[in-house]
C-alpha cells in the first residue's frame, strides 16, 4: 500500500494546481484542447470539458478584442506578445456560429472553418457531445455528395443543390431509391445541411448499423424569391415550390435512379425550412408522404388534407426551445387517426444539433 | 448639329468630374463594382476595370487597417462613421489570396468569400479577365462534382477525393471514361482545385463546345506525409504515391466506370503538384500516358523511362514565371521524338489562373 502514496500525492498535486490556473480563469475546467475541426494546423480556438470556448488572435496593437458567440461578448485580454486570449461561458454541445470583435470589426476567426448561417459565410465551433459518433468518420461503406446544377426555366438561372447517394448506389445499379428533400433554415443555404448538418456522415453510419433504408437526401437553396435577409414576413412560398416541386424534382427523377412517386418522396426542414415543408406538403399531398418538421411550424390535424396518403408527420424540438407545443400538436394528430411522431432534443436550443439529431430519429423512420 | 452639343458638354463634364473623383484616390477609374464572388449580398470587396481591389470594414476603434493583397499591404482610410475604406495597386487578371489586418490581427474579409490556399482557409478575390467566360455558368449540360471517402491502409484514415464525372455519366450507363488525377499545389487541398480552379465549369463548357472528350478528373490532398508546413524540402513521394495509386486508382476503377488502363489515364499538377506528377510518372510509368506539369517540374528528355507509352507531356507557366525554360525543356522533350507542348499564360504570375488556363488547354489534348 505505502509504495502508492507517492504517486497519490503526485496527483493530488497536479489537481491542485489544476484548480489554481483554472481559477486565474474565472472557474473550470483547464482542459481545454483545439477543436479538431478547426483550421489544418491551427491551435485555436480550444473547448475544455465544461464547453467554455477559448480563442485566441495575435493583434498587438489593437485596444479591444473580443469573443461573440451565443449572443454574449466575451473580454479577451492581451498578454506581453501581442496575443489576445480569453473564453466563453460554457456552451450548449453541438454546432454555434460566432465571430471576433477587433475594436469594433466583426470579422472571422481565422483559426476556425467556415459555415454558412447568420446570414455570412463566418466562424463556426463545435462543442463535443454525448452523442456525436452519430457524425463520425467512420470505417464504414461511405456514400457520395454530390454538387449539382439544375436548369430553373421560374428563375431564368442554373442552381445549386447537393445530393447524397447512399453507399452502393454505384454498384446495384438497377435499384432505385426513394429521396427526401431536406431543407435549410432562414440566412442559412444549401451547404448549411452538408457541412453543419453532416448529413453525409449521418446517413453513412445510420445506415452502416442497419438503421435506416438506403435513399437519397437533396438539398437546395430555399429563399427564391429574391428577398432579402430580413423580411421573412414576405416570404412567399410559391416561387420556391415551383423551384423544387416542378423543376428539382423532375431532374433529379431523370438524373437519378429514384422511386419517382410520393410513397418514396419525403419533405423536411429546420426552421423556415419547416415552415416551408408545411406549405408545400399541404399545397401539393400528392407528391410527399413523409414529412418532418424541425423547429419550426407544426402540423394541426384539420391542415392534413389527404390523411390516407399521409404516412408519418415528425415533428421535432430542442429542450430549450418549445417541446409543450411540439408534443401537444403531435399528440393532437395522433388522436386524429395521422401516424405522428414527436422528438425533443435534451439540452439543445434553435441550433444544428437539434436538428442533426432531428435527422438521426427522422432517418430511421422513413420508408418503411 | 447644334442640338447635340448639350449632350457633348455633359458627357465632358461627366468625364472631368470622373477624373476629379479619381484623383483624389491617388489614380484610376471610378467604376469599382462589387464582385460577383462575394458573400451573398455583400457590396465590397469591389474591383475597377484597372483591377484595383476596393476593400471596406467598419471597425470604429481601430488604429490602422490594411488591405494584404499580392504581398502589398496597403492603408485605408477611415471615415466619419468608423467605415474604413481603401484600394490596392491593379492586380493581374483572375484569382488572388488576400487578408485584411486590423491593428496588426490578420484576418479574412467578412464581405469575401473563402477558399483554401496560402496554408488556410481565408479570403479569395477574382479579377475579371478576357477568358473568363471559360468557367462561366452556362445553360449546357453540367456534370457532377463528388465528395467520396476512400479507406487508406497506408494511412490508417478515410481520406476525401472530389471527382468529376462528365455531362451524361448518369445516363450512358454503358459507357466508360478516362481519368485525369489533377494535384494542387504546396499550402493548398484538394478543395483548391474544384473552388478556386473551377474545374467542374471549365470541363463542362468545354465538353459542351466539342472541344475536350468527357473524362473523370479526380482531385485529392497530396500532402500525406504528415509534413509540416513550411517543410517542403522534407517532402518525400512515397506516401502520396501510395495513396494516389495504390489506393485512390483501385477505388475509382471500383466505384466509377472507368477504362481501367494506361492510355487511359492523365495525372497533372500545378506547382508542388507538378513536382509530384512528375515523380509519380517517373516511378510508375505503367500508370500514366498523359503528363500535365503546370508552374513547376520540368521533364528532362533523359527522364522519360518509358518513351512508347508516354502520349503527351504538357508544360506550362505563366508569362510573369518563367516562359524561356519550359519553352527549352518542352522543344528537347519534341526533338526527342516525344509528343510534347508548352503553354504560357499571358500576363499572369504562380497563381491559380495560370492553372486554370493550364487546364483548359491540356483537357483538350487528353485521350485523343
Amino acid at each position: 500500500m505505502k509504495t502508492k502514496q507517492p504517486f497519490v500525492f503526485l496527483m493530488a498535486f497536479a489537481l491542485a494546481a489544476g484548480v489554481q490556473v483554472a481559477s486565474a480563469q474565472a472557474g473550470g475546467a483547464d482542459d481545454f484542447k483545439p477543436s479538431p475541426y478547426n483550421q489544418p494546423g491551427s491551435q485555436y480556438p480550444q473547448i475544455n470539458s465544461e464547453g467554455k470556448v477559448r480563442t485566441r488572435i495575435l493583434a498587438p496593437d489593437a485596444q479591444k478584442v473580443q469573443l461573440d458567440i451565443g449572443a454574449v461578448k466575451y473580454d479577451l485580454v492581451k498578454n506581453e506578445e501581442g496575443i489576445w486570449i480569453g473564453e466563453s461561458a460554457p456552451q450548449d454541445p453541438g454546432f454555434h456560429y460566432y465571430q471576433l470583435n477587433i475594436d469594433g470589426a466583426s470579422v472571422p476567426d481565422p483559426g476556425s472553418m467556415f459555415y454558412f448561417g447568420a446570414c455570412r459565410w463566418g466562424s463556426g465551433i463545435e462543442i463535443p457531445s454525448n452523442d456525436q459518433d452519430m457524425f463520425a468518420v467512420k470505417n464504414v461503406p461511405h456514400g457520395q455528395l454530390r454538387e449539382v446544377l439544375f436548369p430553373s426555366a421560374s428563375t431564368n438561372t442554373s442552381r445549386r443543390a447537393f445530393v447524397y447517394t447512399p453507399p452502393g448506389y454505384e454498384k446495384e445499379t438497377a435499384k432505385r431509391y426513394p429521396v427526401l428533400y431536406l431543407q435549410h433554415g432562414y440566412c442559412e443555404n444549401e451547404y448549411s445541411w452538408p457541412m453543419q448538418g453532416r448529413v453525409n456522415l449521418i446517413m453513412d453510419n445510420l445506415i452502416a448499423e442497419g438503421k435506416a433504408k438506403p435513399f437519397i437526401v437533396v438539398m437546395t437553396y430555399g429563399m427564391t424569391n429574391e428577398i432579402q435577409f430580413g423580411r421573412l414576413r414576405d416570404f412567399d412560398i410559391k416561387p420556391f415550390q415551383t423551384v423544387l416541386v416542378d423543376e428539382l424534382i423532375p431532374f433529379v427523377d431523370t438524373q437519378f435512379r429514384t422511386l419517382a412517386n410520393q410513397p418514396n418522396r419525403a419533405m423536411a426542414g429546420l426552421s423556415m425550412g419547416s415552415m416551408e415543408t408545411k406549405a408545400i406538403t399541404m399545397n401539393r399531398p400528392e407528391v410527399f408522404s413523409h414529412i418532418g418538421l424541425f423547429s419550426g411550424a407544426l402540423y394541426q390535424p384539420e391542415e392534413v388534407k389527404n390523411k390516407s396518403s399521409i404516412k408519418l408527420i415528425f415533428q421535432s424540438t430542442g429542450s430549450k426551445e418549445r417541446p409543450d407545443a411540439v408534443k401537444k400538436s403531435t399528440e393532437a394528430l395522433k388522436q386524429s387517426g395521422i401516424n405522428a411522431t414527436w422528438y425533443v432534443s435534451e439540452g439543445t436550443a434553435h441550433e444544428f444539433h437539434t436538428w442533426r439529431r432531428s435527422l438521426h430519429q427522422f432517418a430511421q423512420l422513413l420508408f418503411k
